[in-house]
Parts: C-alpha cells; structure tokens; sequence
C-alpha cells in the first residue's frame, strides 16, 4: 500500500501518487478523516465538487490478520453535514489493498447526467463510461460487473439511491459469493458517490493477504495468536459464529433496550420470532448458511445467508436491520424483514436509516405500525423516485421535517440505531457525542452496559457513562484505522492479550515499535480530527444532545429517562 | 397595554397577567424576542410543548401613530432551529393592542388532534373546541369567523400547512375588507401555532386608535408631523402608493439584481410583464384596487386588490411573491402569479418560501421553468398533504435536501428573497448573518445599495457593506418593536427629522425621554438576544454563510460573485 490514486472526476483524469509521510502511519479511518480536513472545506456542499470520497482500507487490511478486512469510507456527510467514516466487510477492501492502494480519492464532478466505471487492475486504471449501468440495483449492478470483469472481482457499488443523491444512500460492495449486501452504509455516502457521476468501481486482484509485510515470521506468530484470542471468546468464538449479529436480539429485548413501535418502548413481545435463533434456523431450513464469512480470512463468520422464500439469496441479515425493521415498526416477520433489506441492498439505501425513516413515517400516520406490506410497498417507491421514494430515501431527519414529527430518533441528522439511549445510557452518551451522528458502531458501551464485556456499568445510571464512552470511542477509532472488524473488541476487552496482538502484527508490519499508547494516542489523534472538521462545518454543543423525548419520555420496562446534558461536553475534551 | 394574556393549550387554561416591568419598553419584536430568550430553551423541539409563540404588537400599535400596525409573531422557528420573528400588516394588532393586551403566549400542547379557537374581546377570553374548522383553508375560515363573530373582526389564523405542521406555513391575518392575505409568512411559525392545536384567534375589539397614552396633544403633535414626512418622500408618499411594493419590480431588474430562474440570472427579460405599473393597471382594470392601506391609519397605502379572471379577489400581490413565482420561476404571467400566491393564503404557506421551493423542485427537474400549470398543480398539493405537498410545504431546504440539489437559496434553512445577494451585497450580509435566517427585511439594504436612499453604497463591491447591514440590523431591531411598518425607513433614512418625531411618539405615548442613542440601544439589545438564543440552538459560524454557489457562480449582468466570509463574524459583534 504505497501510493494513493486520485480520480478527478471533472476532468476524467486519474493519478497515482506516492504517500506523504504523514499518512503513512494512517489507514482506514484515520486516513479518510485526514484527507477529509486536509482538503476539503468543511463548511462545503457534501453533493458538490468540493467535497471527496475516499475509500482506504485499514492498516492492516490485505494481509494474513485475522478478520481485517474492512473498508473505511470517508466524506463530508450529505446527512448529517459533518465529517463522516463509514466501513464494510466485503471483499473489495483486501483486493485494493493487493493493488498497492492505501486510499483511492475521488474528487471534482462530472457533467450532470454522466456515469462512470472505475476499473483497477494490476495493469493500471481506467474510468469508463457506465452510461448502460445507470438506474440498475445493486444486485444487478455487481451480477453484470462479475459476468464482464469475472467472478472473482470487488465491486463498490451506488444503487439507485446513490444516483439520486438521496442522503439516506450506502456505498455497497459484494461479499465472496456476489451479494451485493456489505454496506458502508451510513452517513449518506453513497449519495456523494452519486454526486461524483461514478456508479461502480471494479476490482481485479489476483492476492488477497499478499500485502507487504516487513517481518514475516514475526507477523505470522502473531496473527495465529491473535485468531486463537478470537476463537477462544465467548461471543467472538461461539456467539456470533452460531448466531450472527442477530444474537443481539434475545439479549437487548431482556436487557429492555430494544427499541420498538419507533422509540416508545424497550421491549418487543415478539422478538424471539425475528432473533438471531430463529433466523439460523430459517437459514438453514431453506438451503442458505447460518454462519458465513463477509470477507476471505474472517474467523469470527459473523455473516449468514439468508434465502427468501421466493428464492432469492438476500446475502446476510445483520441484528441491525432486523431491528429496524422488525421491533421497530412493530414486525414479526423475519420474511417481511428480509423482503425490506433485500429492497434496501437493491436501491442502495442504508438499512438502518432507512428502518428509522419507516418508523418515522408511522409514527406521521403515513403507514400503519406493525403493516409489513405497506412498509414494503412504501420502501420499493425509493428506487422509483417518486416524492414518497424519495422522502424515504432521504432518512429519518428530512422525513420527520416534512412530516412535522417531533420524536424523530437522530443525533446530528443520522438516525439512532438499535439500543434506547434511556436504558443503555452508555450507548447514548457515544450517539449524542461521536462526531460521526448516532452511530453504535462508534463507541459500542452495549459492551460494558449489558454484555458486561470490558466491565460492569450499570446501563441505567448516569454514573461512568461519559468515562465508558470516551474510552471506547478512542479505542475504537484506532481499530477503525486498522480495518480489523470491530467484533474483535469483544475479545480484546476481556483478554489482555489481545491489544499486544494487534500492536505486535503492526510493528512486525511496518516495522515500527508501536506501544498501546501509541494506539490510544492515534485514537486521540482522529477524534480531534474529525471534532475539528465539524467545528468548521457549524457543529455546536447544542448538536451533541439527544432528541427531546429522550429527556422526557419514560421508557418501559426500566422506566428511565436519560438525563445527561452538559456533561456531555465532557467526553471528547481531551 | 397593561396585560400579557397566557393561554396554556396543554391545560386549556388562560391567565391574564400583569406586564413585568422588564418588559415595560419592549413591544412587538423585542418583546417577542425577550420572552423566548426568558421563557423558552433554545434547544428544544420546535414542534413540541416546550415552544411558545407570543404575538406582540408594537410599542406604538394600536395609537393614531402612522402605519403602526404591525404584529409581531415570535417562536422558535421550525425551519431554521432558530429564534424567529415575522410581523405583518392587517388588522389583528391594532385590536389586540385596543383589548390592552401587550402580548399573547401561547405554550404547552392539547392532545394530537384537538384544535380552538381563542375568542378576545372585551368582556374577556374564551378558548372554544373548533373542530369545525379543521383544514379549512385561510379564505373561508376568515369569511366564517366573521360571520360567525361579526363583520369587523380581526382574525389569526393558519391554513391547512400550519395544522400539518409544514416548516412553509405562515400566521395570516385579515385586511379591513378580509382578504386572507396579510401573513407573518417566514420561519413557519404557522407550524408552531398549528402545533398548539391553535386555528385562529377572534379578536372582537370595538377600538383601533385608543391605546391610553400620556399626553395626547403631543403624541398628536408628533403623529401628524410624521405622517407629512412619509407623504413627503418620493419613495413612501408616490412610488408606493402608487404602484405598491411591486413598483421594484423593473428598479431591480434594471440594477441586474433581480434573482431569475432561481439565482442564475439577476435579469429576467419580461420582468415589466410582472411589475408594478402593470399590476396597478391590472389591478384597476378588473374592478380592485390599485392603492389600498393593509390597516387603518397607513398613509402609505402600499397594498392592492388584484382580481383574479374567475373573480376571486385575492387581496394583495406584494412584490416579493411577484420575484418568487414570477422571473425565480420564469413565469411572465400576472394571473397565474396571482393564482400561486392565492394558493398560497389558502393554504397557509408562506409565498416567499414557496417560489424559492418551487424554485427548487424546477432545478431538480421534478417541475419544468416557466410551467405556470405545474406549477400551480404541484402547489395545490400541499393543502391535500400529499407526499409532493409535503415537500413544497416543508420550505426549500428540506425539498431540495430531499431532492438531492446543491443550488438552495436559503440562508439558516429559510430562503432567500427577491434581491440577488452577488450584486446587492449589502442584503446578502444580512441575508447571512441575521439571526433570523435569510430575510430582507432585516436589513434591508437595497435602500443604500440600488435606491440610494440613506447613502450611497455601490452594491457589487465589499467596501462598506458590513457597515451598511450592521446599522440597518440595528435600526431594523428597534423599528420592529415599534409597530411601525418598516418602509417607514424609506423617509426616516432620508429626513433627519424622522427618527425624534418616532422618539417623540414614544416619549409622548410612554412619559419617557428616550433619545435616539436609548433606540440604538434598544435595536442592539434586541440583536444580542436574539444572537444568544440562536447560540443556544446550536448556531455557530458556519451557519451565518451564504450557499456556495453565490461564491462560485458568478451573475450575469454584472459578473459579480458574493466574496464576503470571515468579515461577516464582524457583523453583530458589538
């Protein structure tokens, strides 16, 4: 991963660039972030030519480590109007980091009406007209890419969503088997891959872990050790492998922080009928896979692949979007929630924004709670582009504007994903604060608060949240700049093996002598980034609160409020 | 004006209370301004129960005081997240202030639902069930109400759009002959008081000029002496009586200002087909009025009775409606002009947000430029609440948020008037950095830019704008607490002797000695609350900057692009 390739889609024209010395220690997220305050003017149009995407995997993407495979999108936000990161298994991260890639900037904009192809090889780079591509779905998109370019190709994705700039648009990229279903989904950024007039990129790289590694043996060891950490975990090495994300389900709905009917309870009587048991039995009763591998060399299999009963192969249902489409409107139907997905994947539209939108326009009266078939018929009009469509497509923030709801569930424009803030207060503090909008995947307090992972912090109290928080939303941030998958916290938590694994497959990488504060430090580093960004773009402390019925609306069962406020301020003060 | 009138609408409960004497020398927009700095938190839910909306006439309403009769109405505001306050002509202040009341808060929230009707008059208040009027539009609910409540009342009211809470809709009120016409249309406080479960307020009041004042022979004295100084400048004593405010129709086209095709061009070539002299023929021609006062007492006279082919007569056509459906959307014909903005008073939108966000849709191709049919057809959706009038009804920016458009004149989410910021620079730094979001009236500082009156600031340089819009905002401030309608300013700027004879009103109504430094103090004071408020919310720098586009793009006939960023911090900063 030694050079940068820009792609100036004003002018068509496409460089290759060493890396400056300041990136070299950077990847994933930290990269993307700081390309983002380095070029791009924070106070910008997200959909116009000032802004850029960039695409990056991390750091130790492309090589043997054990589940390392994420790719960090990265852009000024067409939804939340800040600095946004936003990372997906698949297979495209690996393959551009065998090409010698440590980013890919896509910069400037093409006529109106214009679409591209951007195709990378060992050969070189070419951008193609993709006129023929224009207002196909997602799994269309990458089926006729894999006939053209191969079987065995990445392809970065926009569907529809993304070409009609909707803000509630993903970046998609198929997993080994061609589903066009690993999004990088939040934060709108497939709407400014839309803006860019660029509707695919193709991958063609014969190595998956062949990235250079400085000592060999060494990093061998180690990534070895580390796979047998991940194994040896209960949630890494037996829960998520047997069950997936959807594991979650069953336990947040005993924890009574399952959002349900749109925000107005923590708990859903019927959330076993849509959990993580139940839907591995479904998997496999119709000849899909209960546990399956987003990327080449994961050994968490988190992913499963999940049939409808038409037939089609969705690819993997994850807790998330079983959440926002299930308890969250008030369906108990794991085919209704496949149908949903499968219709996002095919758009192009984020799946859990779009299951806030959906739970938005019920609580506007557009769509009756708990009616799988109107959900659907209304979220099959996002790819058509009719005004419905294209509310939907826009997410839960700009929906409820429109609609004049006052309990819309964002922070900063982005919708709240799949645990009440009020009753696991952990992960209130991180969406209220993190400067990416509500995000769980930015400090995952779910950890500490319920699976008393890393610790035992009472999730309905304030005490230690900001702390809990904090500490996370560092950590996190450097795993993000490493394209390890997340899920890997769950056991680096617990094990204190874990973090020296990681520092010890980094050194023998690079060659460097990284230390754990080294890594904090980094997470510092991005944070402060990303805070700065959005201080430029107009983000005040007034954007670091919940929405309003958080603070007043008692949630069952634990019958709690959140409270905090000023201390807020607090959690990235460093 | 001895009273403030509370109306709790959670409780159905309305207290008349004495006015604190804080509150004792504020009236209309700086009374409106303080209550929600004092009463309301800045980062609550526009929409919800802890907003208030006061209406507030002016220090000098309801008194024989030239053109007083202005009412402010004052909320947070559900279109920019900020404070807000829009006044307007007819006759409602004048009664209000005549009933003794100083200002009405309203504040908490009935069930979902419910709608009253608030009944004044001098026996006292009653809060009436008025399911009844239910999604009646502006013109009946007036004609209803009056032969409901008598011939001569005045009549609050929101249209359809302000009870779905559309973030457009405006307050309207009734001219003497009740038309449903004369609105407090920006920031969609409609929306707040349609969230209120508020549908109209009767006002039953047998006096318009009796306000007590202290010594009348004085404050007649001083009326009188004013009155002869708005007749005798050319502005206020002919071009306004004469052709109303469209009059600026072809003064600003010629000055190569005049937004066209929303903000390409700043000359639209058949803007006389939709100016001021035409409109005064047209007006006269089909049996209205070319001249006519919004309230009793105006010497002005500045508004008009246009007629529509069908005979619908549909009050008066201002010119800011005219720009906004007129060259905004390359549309050269008066009548349907006049049919948009009837629409408009029917529904309850407010016109200029309307032509920006049809302004919008046309960029976004979802309406042809220069389709008056469409356009008229989309419009009419708002007051059926569908998806498509969902969106125009939602204001320019969330549509084009939702239509993915990067060209969106608004300034704090509302948008941007008839004055083309790139060659009237001194209204685009107020159009930035008042904390009223976009809005001309704030500043207006088309007077020293292309009138010349008050100075000579030459529109299409930087020199002397932030100067020009800073006094403007102040002196703005202070004439809205007043009551006076603001194109006093015209002859104020002019004649030296303008500003005592309004000091001398006050002093003489209110036994005080103000001198015109207590009046300056008075516009700063109100702009320091107001800046603290928006603080509050959230507002930081980034938010008090013009679109990009007015920097990139540069405007024909001039070739002149908005270059003014940092300087703008400068602007309320004292």
């Amino acid at each position: 991963m030694d050079k940068i390739l820009r792609v100036n889609m004003s002018t068509g024209k496409t460089t290759t660039e060493p890396v400056p010395a300041p990136y070299a220690a950077l990847g994933g997220r930290g990269l993307t972030s700081q390309v983002l305050l380095d070029e791009v003017p924070p106070d910008c149009e997200p959909l116009g030519p000032f802004n850029k995407l960039i695409l990056a995997p991390g750091l130790l993407s492309g090589t043997s480590a054990p589940s390392s495979g994420r790719m960090s999108a990265g852009a000024k936000s067409p939804l939340t109007g800040g600095i946004k990161e936003s990372n997906a298994g698949g297979i495209a991260s690996q393959k551009i980091a065998n090409l010698g890639y440590k980013a890919i900037i896509i910069e400037g904009k093409p006529a109106a009406g214009e679409q591209y192809l951007l195709k990378l090889t060992p050969g070189g780079v070419e951008l193609l007209p993709a006129g023929d591509l224009a207002g196909k779905g997602g799994y269309e998109t990458v089926a006729l890419l894999k006939q053209r370019y191969g079987e065995k190709v990445g392809v970065v994705f926009v569907g529809p969503a993304g070409e009609m700039l909707m803000a509630g648009a993903g970046i998609g990229n198929n997993d080994p088997e061609g589903h066009a279903g690993r999004y990088a989904g939040r934060g709108g950024l497939g709407a400014v891959m839309g803006s860019k007039g660029l509707k695919a990129i193709v991958i063609d790289a014969p190595r998956t872990f062949d990235v250079p590694v400085k000592d060999k043996e060494r990093f061998k060891t180690a990534a070895k050790k580390f796979a047998d950490i991940l194994h040896a975990h209960p949630v890494t090495g037996q829960a998520l492998p047997a069950y997936g994300t959807n594991v979650l389900m069953n336990i947040i709905n005993e924890a009574g922080t399952l959002p349900t009917r749109n925000f107005r309870r923590g708990r859903f009587d019927q959330a076993n009928d849509v959990g993580g048991e139940k839907l591995a039995e479904a998997c496999t009763a119709r000849g899909g896979k209960a546990t399956h591998a987003c990327h080449p060399g994961c050994v968490m299999r988190c992913s499963n692949i999940f049939i409808l009963p038409d037939g089609r192969s969705l690819g993997s249902l994850e807790y998330e979007t079983a959440w926002g489409f299930g308890p969250n409107l008030e369906i108990a139907d794991l085919d209704v929630i496949g149908e949903l997905n499968y219709v996002c994947n095919d758009a192009g539209l984020d799946t859990i924004e779009a299951g806030c939108t959906l739970g938005v326009l019920m609580e506007a009266g557009v769509i009756p709670f708990g009616d799988g078939k109107a959900a659907v018929e209304a979220l099959k009009e996002v790819g058509k582009g009719t005004p419905l469509g294209r509310i939907i497509g826009a997410g839960a923030t700009f929906a409820g504007k429109v609609y004049g709801v006052t309990r819309i569930p964002s922070v900063k424009g982005q919708g709240i994903p799949a645990y009440d803030p009020r009753s696991c207060r952990g992960n209130g503090v991180t969406y209220a604060t993190t400067p990416m909008g509500a995000d769980h995947t930015a400090g995952y307090a779910v950890t500490a608060n319920i699976l008393k992972v890393g610790g035992d912090v009472c999730p309905i109290t304030d005490e230690g949240q900001i702390e809990l928080s904090r500490n996370l939303q560092i950590a996190t941030a450097a795993v993000d700049a490493t394209g390890l998958c997340l899920f890997v916290a769950f056991a680096v938590l617990d094990n204190p093996e874990g973090l020296p694994m990681i520092i010890e497959m980094l050194n023998a990488m690079y060659g460097l002598s990284l230390t754990a504060d080294d890594v904090m430090a980094l997470g510092r580093h991005i944070l402060h980034t990303e805070k700065e960004f959005n201080t430029g773009a107009g983000f005040a402390k007034a954007d670091d609160r919940l929405p309003e019925f958080f603070y007043n609306e008692e949630l069952e069962p634990h019958q709690t409020r959140f409270a905090l406020r000023d201390e807020l301020d607090q959690v990235i003060n460093f």
